[in-house]
């Protein structure tokens, strides 16, 4: 198996993100997608040891937010490694509720999906969520998307553990 | 709902190909993504009038070439808008076959990859087909990948009525 050959398919980074109650939490994730437009319908992979993933299955509703190119470090950080069950991510960032009551990261965001869960796939060790969007918004149409081929190269970034893309230091 | 939030997720552009005794054929596709790492799993996303996506289901096999940034036209034109029903695609580029026999599109492509069909995931007007690599490669890594937006803001491209990011002209 070539791993390198993996660094060809592209992607972009989001915050994806669910809550119950008053406990709220996200993570980056890089796989997320259109799967039909007609409904418009969403499939974002989640590792099952997530604790958003706990929360997706629970309240049967996501957010994805399209992080902008410029993001600042700390949201990556505050996403991508560190672990909501220790800590309240949300209190550090802007964000806004859904009709749903879902938490939607809105800061060094370009545009938004808010989505009721309609299906639940078992991948192994990963989960592909489907959700029908409910409500979206664009924040910023000037600005570009973060992909990962920019975050990867240009900010030197790594995938987190969790990561479907996730390459195991040879 | 805000069609145009839709074109801030961001997607590569990919060859899907499948075959069926002598008979092969592939389209373009821009929902491809690995959904694990052990094993290593690509998703695909394909609509069920799509001549491939039968062929994937009779076969269970299939191969994605993940396609260069400067990729010629006629690639695009070929797989993207035409029916392989009517057409043998496959006489007027170079391809190689994987071990499985699936063609496997090798002319302006960075990196394929050979995939047996593992699951299959009806979510409406698509089916998400899952694939466990079975053999890959990188070709160029020199080169970098066409992304979807690319396609779109400097070649003037539009998605094909089947794909899943597909917008009704208003």
């Amino acid at each position: 198996m070539n791993s390198e050959a993996f660094f060809k398919l592209t992607y972009g980074l989001y915050v994806v993100s669910s809550f119950r109650q008053e406990k709220m939490n996200g993570f980056i994730a890089n796989s997320v997608f259109q799967v039909t437009s007609e409904p418009a319908q969403i499939a974002v992979v989640c590792h099952k040891n997530n604790f958003t993933s706990t929360l997706i299955k629970e309240s049967k509703v996501f957010s994805v937010s399209v992080l902008e190119k410029d993001v600042q470090p700390k949201i990556i950080g505050l996403f991508g490694y560190k672990s909501g069950n220790k800590e309240d991510k949300f209190a550090k960032i802007s964000y806004i509720k859904g009709k749903s009551g879902v938490p939607i990261v809105v800061e060094d965001t370009v545009a938004w999906f808010e989505c009721e869960l309609v299906q639940t796939f078992n991948v192994g060790t990963h989960t592909i969520f489907i959700g029908q969007i409910i409500e979206n918004a664009l924040l910023a149409d000037d600005k570009d998307p973060l992909t990962y081929a920019y975050y990867r190269d240009i900010k030197k970034g790594k995938a987190p553990a969790n990561a479907p893309t996730y390459i195991k230091p040879s």
